[in-house]
Formats: structure tokens, sequence, C-alpha cells
């Protein structure tokens, strides 16, 4: 089984290789090769005992698509993308990228007569407020940003060539990562993850918001099990509709903190500190809350067990289990 | 005020510049030129005050969405479409002038840095089966139609474009237009209005479905219509959720074969005959039958008050008043 990962240098790509070099295998069959792509040199994963293959460019250049697809491989990863904040700054390049890279990528792959399994990732940014409660899987996708919008495009392109027999396409939203491990950025939402990896690093984070505000997220952990499911799951079981919600945790911004004193002790919560941003609240106040995500679940996507769980397996997978005192 | 329609030469392009024309202004202001585009001659209507171009040309060929919007237009109508059954036949096709025409004349609007209304003609083939009892405002756009897909990702770059503030986007998903005037054809959908117009012209028209098969119509009238509210209402009482499923009438077949009976007779009605086709009633099966289009009603788009009216509209707009003994 041959496997490419596009935006393989990113953070999910980079884990997701690293643990399809553990199995070995994907779905019971053998691995024989793996092609990492993205603008940036990839890493190879350790102890990986197939070869493997970083490749690195520019997705939508004339010619880039063919060549990512000349090995005729049986799954795609599809996670390359402009985030966010940038595809907001810059139109074009985020339209170019995120749309007409992915649009070159699914025209490629039909030229190329091959069907493999296409899995991309959207995100939860494809919804936009105001929103129900807990938001059912029927609801429509009204995006406030241009990835978001980038992103629910790539969803309908996905299907579309799926139901035309041209490859076989599963689409996945991703809730928000958290605990995002590496550096504090400045994306909005960073404080999420900041206010756990950094109190657990020795470091103090800054929360911006109240304790009530709720989100929807899911551990890297859960995220590389997201992939291997939609990479994995058998097609006629999803029908026409390809693209899925994942089920995340929708935890208070209190319960974050009140499952790192659970975890980690009074000490390490005193590291956060409260600083209220009636800007950060503002973004945040227009983002998804909660999801009843019964179909993603009913096909066996996996979501974290608890939040405790969340931040214990990022203490295992970047902190060697170390907490600092 | 300068007006473009893109489909000019279409059904509804011209019945919609015929009413340009009789009207003379649009939301108040006159008009001061029309421009129609299409692939083919569109007939510039009769009686216009106003100078009326005809352009021919392929939508999204190189310099020609720049050359349609280099007139700076206050309103573009955009109904050009590869319509349904062609767009499924002929995949490349259906993408090149539904989608990239679309983004073409999009990108074309923003580089002219000009701010025009711009009205998509949508569709109710943005959804796909299965469906709720009623479709609500906020259901989500599961296209099973290349045609269909094409159109949700137009209404999702509209919706864009409006956002970031490089147009001014207004989207319809026009329901089935019945009754159409001209010719039987071969789609799928012809039954619903030839059952109606060919025994009104004295000729025979097949009914392959049971008569209790639901669908949602709208007139040639009401449509134009809507094309005029959604070139005139103000935006922000639209806010970013720009796309709009338009209020038909829902009827089934027995219902519009009672409305023919109560306009024109049961001598009329006898020239409908009955020959049950199981293909095309497996393809009706999967469209939506019905909507509860409760936003397009409170933004002032009217429907038809019933089909015994829609009836009576195609008689005098079609058959100057008279049926066919």
């Amino acid at each position: 089984m041959k496997v490419v990962i596009l935006g393989g240098a990113g953070m999910v790509g980079r884990k997701l290789a690293e643990r399809l070099a553990r199995d070995g295998e994907l779905g019971g069959k053998a691995i024989s090769a793996l092609t990492l792509y993205d603008v940036v040199p990839a890493t190879a994963p350790a102890g990986a005992r197939f070869p493997v293959e970083v490749m690195t460019g520019d997705l939508p250049a004339a010619g880039e698509c063919e060549r990512i697809v000349a090995g005729r491989p049986d799954v795609v990863f599809h996670l390359a993308a402009i985030v966010s904040g940038e595809a907001e700054q810059d139109f074009d390049k985020g339209y170019r990228i995120n749309l007409e890279g992915t649009q070159r990528l699914l025209a490629a792959i039909r030229a190329a007569g091959i069907h493999p399994r296409v899995v991309f990732t959207s995100s939860i940014a494809v919804f936009g407020a105001p929103f129900p409660e807990a938001i059912p899987d029927e609801y429509f996708t009204t995006p406030l940003t241009s990835y978001g919008t980038q992103k629910a495009i790539g969803e309908l392109l996905l299907a579309d060539y799926t139901r035309k027999g041209f490859l076989d396409g599963v689409g996945i939203r991703l809730p928000t990562i958290c605990v995002r491990p590496g550096k504090p950025n400045k994306a909005a939402s960073g404080f999420f993850s900041n206010i756990i990896r950094e109190p657990l690093a020795g470091h103090e984070a800054v929360l911006p918001v109240s304790d009530d505000v709720m989100h929807w997220h899911a551990s890297p952990r859960a995220a590389v099990g997201f992939l291997l499911r939609a990479a994995t799951i058998e097609g006629d079981a999803l029908g026409p509709r390809r693209n899925l919600t994942m089920p995340g945790l929708a935890v208070t911004v209190g319960e974050q903190v009140a499952a790192l004193r659970a975890v980690a002790g009074d000490a390490v919560v005193a590291r956060i500190r409260r600083e209220p941003d009636a800007f950060i609240q503002g973004i945040v106040a227009g983002w998804p809350r909660r999801f009843d995500a019964r179909r993603s679940l009913a096909l066996g996507f996996e979501p974290d067990a608890s939040f405790e769980a969340i931040i214990r397996a990022h203490v295992e997978d970047e902190l060697g289990g170390k907490i600092a005192a």
C-alpha cells in the first residue's frame, strides 16, 4: 500500500507519518512506500520499515500534482493548507493553495485513472455563527472566513469526484487541536492550548477569555486516529455524503483548568494569568461551541475520553512524562 | 443604472429583460443601459427606453469577463449555466462554464474595483436526498449532481466575495420553473410543465409518475419577481448569509391536474395520458418535495398565490388568453 501525505511537514502530518511508521500498516495492509509532500522538507519518521520519500514543491504549480500522484498511491492524505489567519490576510494566496491546489490534486488523480482513498482534512471553520447550542450533522455551511469557504468548497468537490467514481473521498472536519505542541502563536485560538502546554512546561500563559467559554477540541492523538479511520472505512458505509464532523470534546475553559489541576496540581494552574481581552473574546464568540456529531460516532470515529486524558497524552507524547515542578 | 444579464438568451433571462424594458427602472432608479450576454445572441426586448447591447461569447475565455464588466454595471444578473443534464454528461464542460465561469466573473468584478449587486441564480439542486419532509433554511447542501455541486460552490464564493467587500451578492435558489414555455424537452422534470402546457395548447402530454408526487414550483413570473427583489433588497437585511431558498409552491401532480381542470375543464385534462415510467419515478423520488423557506418570505420574496394562478398567468403570458378547445 502506497501512501502520500500532503502537508507532511505540518504538526498533524508529522504525527500521522510517525504513527504510520510505528504501525507499518494501514487497515491491515503493509505500507510499501510513504511520500511526504510539503512546501518545506518534511522530516522522515524514525524507524519506518518502508521507504520514505520527501518531496517539496508548490502544490498548484503546473505539473506538480501530476508528479505527486505519479507513483499511483492507494491513499492520499490531503492536509496541505494555508491556515485561517493567513488565508484571510492574503485572499489570493489562500484561494491559490486551498482551492486551486485541491482542484488540481483531484484533477490529477482523475487524469491518472487511479482511484485512491483521498482523506481531506476540512475544518469546523466551514460553519459560521449564529449557531444552535449543539450543531447537528445536517447544519448548513455558511463560513465567515475565506479559509472556511475554501474548505467547504473542497468538501463539495471531494463528494462530486467521489460520486462520479474518479476517486474515493472522505472529508473530516477536525475540531480545534488541543493541546497543540510547539511555541505559543498569535492565532486567536492559541490560548486554548497555551493555558495547558505552557504551565506544564514551567511557563506562564495568558488566558484572555472567561471561564464559561466553551469550545470543541480534539487531541493530536485523536486527530491521527480520525485520519486512520477515514483512510480505512468502507466507502459504502458513507454513501454520497462524504464529509463528516469529527467527534470532539465540548469543554469550557473552566473545565480545561480543572482538568489541568487534577493532572498537575495547583502550582501548575497558578501559572495561568487571567487577562481578559475583549477583542479575542469577540472573535471566539463567533466560533462553534459544541456539535452533535452522531454520524461520525456511529461510523467508529473515536473522540478523546476526557480533557484529563488529553492532558495526560500531551505529557506522555511531548514532555516524556515529566511536568515542570 | 446599468444592468447586465448573463444568460440573457435563456428563458428566464429573456423574461427578465422584457420586464426591465417594461418597467424602465429597477428599485426606483431609471435603467440607463442593459447588456444581454450569452453564448448565442439574445433578443433585445421590444419597447425598451434605454440602449440594449447584445454580446456573445464564451464566459470563461480569457478576457471575456473583463469585457463584460468594462461598462461598470450596477447590477449583474448571473443566470448563465450549463443545465443539469448536460453538466452531468460532460463533467469538464459543466465545471468550465458553471464553476470557472463564475470564478472568473467574480474575479473580474473584484479587479475592476466596482461593487455591483450580483444576483446569482442557484438551484434547489444544491440539496440531495434523503430530505426531511420540509427542508429548513439551515439544511446542508449535499448535491447529487455536478450541476448542484457547481451551484453550491458558486453560493460559497458569492458569500465570501461579499464578506470581503469585493461585491454585493445575493444568491437565490430557484424552484423548478412551471409552467415552462416552449417545446417539451427530455429533462426528467419536463412532465411537470408538459402536463399543463401541452393540453392547454391542444396537444397530448404524458404523465410518467403517480398523482401523489409532490414538487416545488414557481412560475416564470414569480422567478422574475425573485430576481428583481434580489437585485434591490438592502444587503444589510441579509447579513453574511447571502444565499436564499426561494418560496415556491409545494403541489402534488394530482393538485396540478385539479388546478388545470378548474381553469380549463375536463376536455383539456383528458389530454393527459398516464404512462407510469419507473425510471423517471426513481429520479423524481430523489428530488426535494417541499421547503420551509421562512427567510425569503420574511425578506419579501413573493411566491405564486396558487397553482391555478400559475396556470392563468401562463395562459395570459404565453397563449394570449386562449385555451385550445
